[in-house]
């Protein structure tokens, strides 16, 4: 089969990979229905994220299960499952504590921008839904709960968005966006979109965000504060992982609020002493998109959320290169790809 | 009247200074019943943290109120009074949210070491106690919630301890040790207090540890490791405030888990990438004592705690510089002052 392979800064290639195959008890095969590009490929795609040789991408992923390895239980050939961009054993501790991204048999997944996947720990890692969905825009959210989807949730979630909460929203990518839609299911009161980007306000807006700011660092600090009486917001999600981002959301943040933060960091370094006075809360890390895996789902189904509209641009997987360069000049939000 | 000052570092005198007076109509003056040495005070004794002058010291208090600005209304002359170490309106959307110490109107107080001391916001900052206490164990416990305790009480609030919880308190200075007390107020089941120091070992184990820890660094965190089925503890109090002991502290928390941290920050910096993956909730700051000031001070008169006992050294005021050498030296915990 052929697949995305990373090559260099800037280099994706659509090329021959070997086909994938069980290679323990516990894995299974899918056969893709849909993949995408993340944001978090775009670090070692810029060469900000160093790649020690032709790297295979991709770790959103939903398709039919083709096989199945003997340990195997939970799911079987011809369902639709959608699976954590992180496997998980669902027994361990961590898995018990919810923070299956932190499994202590954790692989993060790759290989994903290609027709065939090999999903390890299938038990623990994969979701079967309860028939196979029947359009594109169906399709399009549900691959959006693999990855993008419960990130941005997690992000709502570990900053502690409640019914009635002010939330600033750092990152208008479009996990940043779906962390707009996740803190309106959540109940918040206000939602402050932080973009600069005509289509993407739009986005988040549509997604429930009450408020755009424009404004960025101290301008876009000094402009929170004054919309939420002085002090910053309950909750912020930092959903970009730079320096600059990183600050701006703790420092939008009130006393006793909570950051949740979800972007890969990136040369970030966090003064003790200024996290100290700030006072607040910070959780974050890499989603444990499992444990809301199911809660996501349904509400798919049940037509409350419609996630997949961060994609505003569809290609075939071959084109997957196209992909990677239009969200690069961030002509594309997201870019989803059919096998 | 004469208090203590700092002239440089291991230089503290006993020297005179101006009569506090009423400066502000919400100010009180209070005669102080006793004070102490803060490990915090320490920073500045060794000259890890500059001072551009004579610099007067203290910011634990107690004692009856002598006078009362002409806004004051919430306590009155002859009442016996304890305050924070943070002065707040109580009326701040910060003060509403419970972060009295991040009040829009704070002021940390300095000039503690003396007979007599103006508080500012005495409203705010100052709890009244029914009367006057009888004897000097109980002046000693309730002298500590003014700072140490409420902020032991704090670094385990911080690091969510609940019932059952597994909790490991780093630091067995006098914040540590009551953290460790807090920790067992909180229900903790298990209070792993990491000392190899005999002496507050034993007061650990006073206060609630279950078990004591004495290796360090790398060897402390596998030791721990060890003790929690190799994920690390539910809850992690830091109470120092140096690079090595935040970073004990994260690292000996179980993904998903809660480091509360109270030592105040000296040259830490911490990695976006290693927090990320540590997965942690991280929350710290100074100690919104006022918050938990009536629910500690009800504790002490109820007998329910004793945490008077971090003092083991008791000295008249006029020796305070031996209070610091005493501390300094690790030859006391913490040192009681009684003017």
């Amino acid at each position: 089969m052929k697949g995305a392979v990373l090559c260099g800064p800037r280099d994706v290639r659509f090329e021959d990979q070997p086909d994938p195959r069980i290679e323990q008890a516990t894995d299974a095969i899918i056969r893709m229905s849909a993949t995408c590009v993340c944001g978090s490929d775009l670090w070692p795609y810029r060469g900000v994220q160093p790649i020690t040789g032709p790297t295979p991408m991709g770790h959103e992923y939903c398709g039919i299960v083709e096989e199945v390895g003997s340990a195997v239980r939970s799911v079987k050939p011809g369902q639709f499952v959608i699976g954590s961009f992180a496997t998980s054993d669902s027994t361990c501790p961590n898995c018990k504590y919810g923070y299956q991204s932190s499994c202590v048999h954790r692989e993060f997944m790759t290989r994903a921008q290609a027709p065939m996947l090999r999903v390890p720990l299938a038990d623990g890692t994969l979701v079967p839904t309860p028939g196979v969905p029947s359009d594109d825009d169906l399709l399009a959210s549900l691959l959006t709960a693999s990855d993008v989807l419960g990130t941005g949730w997690f992000a709502a979630d570990a900053a502690n968005v409640k019914p009635g909460s002010t939330v600033v929203v750092v990152g208008d990518g479009a996990v940043g966006l779906l962390g707009v839609l996740s803190a309106r299911q959540m109940g918040a009161e206000r939602i402050i979109a932080m973009s600069r980007h005509v289509k993407r306000q739009k986005l988040a807006r549509e997604f429930g965000a009450t408020d755009i700011v424009s404004e960025r660092g101290d301008e876009g600090v000094a402009r929170i504060k004054e919309m939420t009486r002085g002090i910053g917001a309950d909750s912020v999600l930092e959903c970009v992982g730079t320096q600059e981002s990183m600050m701006q959301a703790i420092r939008a943040t009130r006393p006793g609020g909570y950051v949740g933060y979800v972007g890969v960091p990136h040369g970030v370094e966090l003064s003790g002493e200024q996290l100290f006075f700030a006072h607040v809360h910070l959780h974050g890390g890499p989603a444990p998109v499992r444990r809301y895996l199911p809660e996501l789902i349904d509400l798919v189904l049940n037509g409350k959320i419609d996630p997949g509209k961060v994609f505003d641009l569809t290609l075939p997987l071959d084109q997957v290169a196209e992909g990677y360069r239009a969200m690069d000049e961030r002509r594309a939000i997201k870019a989803f790809l059919r096998p």
